[in-house]
This record gives structure tokens, C-alpha cells and sequence, in this order.
């Protein structure tokens, strides 16, 4: 087998790697575990490598890994600085530990720019230049792929598309900064405006599903939108509005060829996408920004951070 | 003398060009003429030869040009596509009709990018990586520079940072959509918001100003904040205050090394920058973002169009 790769997806909740092989985006090996993140660095290390390990080739011959982690990372030093959703981890030299111990080239990247190196090389970026990536999940992060590469910055930091102001004065975002699109149009933002309107005693099958006991997620929501009830219908265009504000300064900035959109809040589907495209529409301050241009969703799903992983590997 | 390098800086009022050797960014010959746009298009082509014929160097062997110009221009095929500064300018291949008369190498970019890269190379910039260059005069306009290079987008429209929303539904920009921050923080906003407050009767020095009979400029307004006006120095750090919210948004996005400020207004020197910083300071998301970073005004004044135009040309 000529040049293995070995991707590596490293989250809060579940740790899975691949074995790839002459850069097809079909895994020859794949295993999925669990991070176990609260047991701290150690342990969750000692699980990387196991998980690793089982995907291993018979020959290790030109192997190159590539990992994904949350950040904010140094891609430039391979290092995790912090990652809110692994206690415990500050600073670690990942791409060193793992260079010492399976003795091969490494790279590391942050999940989102990682994620978004996969949809262009294999999903639905189909390798346009610019590409944007932008993942509506809990929270909004992104990537930019310019000529095949991550663009990362100075210090590996760009791309947090979460983090524009779209609302001076705002909702008050995870950062603890007001008004950024994660905290005017991510997921718990979606859940928190349905509430309130319900409390207000919005007429909705929401209201039902909350008599039930059944709290509601930007997930019901979306389902809600989808049979077309009015009041979801309405906060999921309130959300597309928003994103769709903020995807015309980011057209603005970087002219791209493609924007693509993932994460669970994508998966929301046609409401979303209609209402983001309508907004684009009409804050796009000339038309020659939305010539060649295609918004698209993602392709890969829960696979992309995995096989950008693998494209990472490719490069290490 | 080796790899003579001619620089074209095209503007809606004047037209300069200057010959370059070696790289350095002290002209060997400078011309400086008015660009008489009202004329047209095939009027203002022959000034630009007049112009370029008055600093040739007795030799043209290896020579290059490189020509700022106001877009939107196509950086690629070397096309002003429209010149609102330029009457009658539509789709005019400026870089074939000067290939094809000087028979010689052209590039052709946004004057904002342009001066965005005269910077970086000989100015304030320092070579940083990325660097973002922002220039606030009548509007705003913008560039990056990624590994040397500036960053065009898919059809070189990239780095329209005057066009970023900051104030939804806020003021309507010249590019007829609103709140951007060119619509709320650039010379003419600067203006209309110190002529709403004397409107209003507050007190100032502006108003004695007006009252013999001289117009309100951001100028004015700069210079008065410089001598300590309270009325000018809350307009200013007002617009510093929203200068520095969109400067967050693009440090999330870009994570610079160094971000350089030009333009008319970036004059007004110390009130204003003491309070984008200020605003920077509060609106970053993490510390981070600050480390190894530089906001600087930019170094070049004038001559940034002219020296970025002689960078181009040696890519050329």
C-alpha cells in the first residue's frame, strides 16, 4: 500500500481515526470511540494512540498522520493551547507527542478549518478558490481554503466566522463579547428566540411539544419550520436573515467561489437555505459578488473533519 | 540600468507615473498630471502614454509595468470594469492596450490593494503576514496581503472592508445598501454626524466655523478634535468606536500581524487612533488576537498608490 494516511478526529464526546490509502476518501480502516475527555490529557492521549493503533497499516512505511482538535490550536506548532471541551488541556504538544511515538510526519489543525479542508478536496467545496466553510452547530466556526491550503493567520486564529458583530450591543455570545452571529443565529440562539416566544404564548405545534415536557432544540425547530409551522418558520427565517447579513460582509472580504454550510443547524435544510439566499440577495452590495458564486451545503456530514484530516496527513 | 520598473497610479482627479530601479522605492524620474477625466476614456489612455513616455528610461529592455487604478477592476485579465471616478470607463482592457503599446509586460490591481502593497513592501507593513491595509477617506476601501501577495478573491473584489455591515438597517452607503462601515464611520459620516450635532446647537468650535460660512469636513472635525473640542472628540471616538468593532470582526477573520490604516481621515492621527484601540481592545475575543499584532498608520501617504503599482509591476 503506497502512502498510508491516517486522519484522526479528535472531539469532546467521541475520538474516531481512519487509515486511508492513495488519497480516496474511502477509509481502508475506521474506528470510533469514545474521548472519555473528562479522565484529562493523559488518558485521553494513552486513547489516542489505541484508536490509532487499531487502524495501523501491516507496513508503516511513508505513514503520515493527520489530527483535527478542537482550539483554539498552533497549527504552526502543533500544539492544543485550550479546548473548552477537553479538560484539562492546555498546551499540549499533540503533533509532537505523536511524531515521538509513532516516529512520522504530523500536522494538526483546528476541527472547523479541518472540516472545511475536507469539504473542498471531497465534498462540496469541489475545490473552488475561494472556498468558505462555515459549521452552524452549538456554536459557528469556520475555514477558509485558499489554493488548497488552510488560511490560518499569524497564529493559526482566523476564520472564527462566529465571532463577526452582527448585532452591536447584542445577545451576549460564548465568548463573552455581545451581539456575534453564534450569539444571534447558532443553535441555542434559534432555541432561545422559539422560547421566548412561546412564553409570550405563541400560537405553535412547539407549544404542544413543550406541554409534553419536551424542551425545545433549534433541532425542533427546524423540524417544526420544515411542516411548515408559522411561528418556527419565522424564527428560522430571523436566523437565515441574520446569517445571510453576515455571508454579504464575508462575500465583501473574500470574494469567494464558494460558501459552504455544515453542522447540525444545516441540516435544517430548504427553510434555512431559502431564507440565507434571500438575505445574501439583498445585502450583496453588487451582483458581480454572486456571479460563479454557489452556496451549497455540505456534503460529508459527520465525515468531513475526518477526511480533512486525511488531506492534512497528505501534506504533513 | 537592470529591471526598470514604471508604476501608473490612476486616479479620478490626478494621474502620476514614476520609473523605478532595483527595487528601491525612491523614484529615478516622477510625473505628476491631471488625470482630465471628464474627457473620456480614450483621452485619459493618452495621458496615461504621455505620461509613462515622460519618465521611460533610455533603455526598455525588461521593462515592467504595474497600474494602480479605481475599480471595480477584473486583476486577472487586467479590465476596469467600472470607474465611478472615471466617466465613461466600462470594461476597458487598460493592461492589453498598454502590453500591446509598450510591448512590455503589465499588471494591473485596485488602487486600495495597490497602496495595500506599497505598504507592506516599503511602508508601514514591514512585510507582516497577513497584513490588512484599510484606508478611510471619502470611503473606505481596503487590501490584504497573504505571503506577499494581495488576496484577490474569485474576481478580484476581495477586501472591501468599507462595505462590512456594523449597524443593520443603520445609514444607507454609497453602494446603496446600509449600516456599513463605510456609511457610518468614513469622512462624509464624520461630517453629517458633527452638522446633526451643531444642527442641535451643541457647543463647539465647528460651530463658529459654520457660522462664518465654512463647510464641516472630517478634517475640521480632526482638527478640532486635536485641539481638544469636546463635540469633535465624541465624533471622533465615536467613529473610532465603530472602526474598531468592524477591526475585531477582521481580526477573528484574518488573525493579522498588522493592520495598517491610510486614507485622508487616518490624518486626524491620535484621537482617532487612540479610540479604535481602545474599541479593538474591548471588542477582541480573546488576548491572543493581540499578541505579536500592530495597528499602525500607514508610512507612505501618497506615494503608497505609486510604490505598490512598482511592486506589481515586478510580479509582472
Amino acid at each position: 500500500m503506497s502512502q498510508p494516511l491516517i486522519a484522526v478526529d479528535l472531539g469532546g464526546t467521541s475520538l474516531r481515526a481512519a487509515l486511508f490509502a492513495g488519497n480516496s476518501p474511502q477509509p481502508e480502516r475506521h474506528k470510533k470511540t469514545s474521548t472519555q475527555a473528562d479522565k484529562g490529557p493523559d488518558h485521553v492521549f494513552r486513547r489516542i494512540i489505541k484508536t490509532i493503533e487499531a487502524v495501523l497499516p501491516e507496513s508503516t512505511q511513508g505513514l503520515r498522520i493527520g489530527v483535527g482538535a478542537p482550539g483554539p490550536i498552533d497549527p504552526y506548532e502543533g500544539v492544543v493551547i485550550e479546548a473548552p471541551n477537553l479538560p484539562g488541556w492546555k498546551d499540549v504538544p499533540l503533533q509532537a507527542k505523536l511524531q515521538s511515538h509513532f516516529d512520522c510526519p504530523v500536522r494538526l489543525g483546528n476541527d472547523a478549518n479541518v472540516a472545511g479542508l475536507g469539504e473542498w478536496r471531497h465534498g462540496a467545496g469541489k475545490q473552488a478558490d475561494p472556498m468558505l466553510y462555515m459549521t452552524i452547530s452549538t456554536g459557528i466556526g469556520g475555514g477558509v481554503i485558499q489554493g488548497g491550503e488552510i488560511m490560518l493567520g499569524q497564529r493559526g486564529l482566523a476564520a472564527e466566522f462566529g465571532h463577526i458583530t452582527v448585532e452591536p450591543g447584542g445577545p451576549v455570545c460564548g465568548c463573552g463579547q455581545h451581539g456575534h452571529l453564534e450569539a444571534v443565529a447558532a443553535g441555542p440562539a434559534i432555541a432561545r428566540m422559539a422560547n421566548a416566544r412561546l412564553d409570550k404564548g405563541a400560537k405553535s405545534s412547539l407549544a404542544q411539544l413543550r406541554d409534553k415536557g419536551r424542551s425545545i432544540t433549534a433541532i425542533e425547530v427546524g423540524r417544526a419550520a420544515n411542516e411548515d409551522d408559522p411561528l418556527a418558520l419565522e424564527i428560522i427565517q430571523q436566523a437565515g436573515e441574520t446569517i445571510g447579513l453576515a455571508l454579504a460582509s464575508l462575500l465583501h472580504v473574500f470574494n469567494p467561489q464558494t460558501v459552504v454550510l455544515g453542522g447540525g443547524v444545516s441540516l435544517i435544510g430548504q427553510p434555512l437555505f431559502d431564507s440565507i439566499e434571500h438575505s445574501l440577495h439583498q445585502h450583496v452590495m453588487h451582483p458581480a459578488y454572486l456571479q460563479n458564486f454557489n452556496l451549497v451545503p455540505a456534503a460529508l456530514g459527520d465525515d468531513a473533519g475526518l477526511v480533512g484530516a486525511m488531506v492534512l496527513a497528505a501534506s504533513a
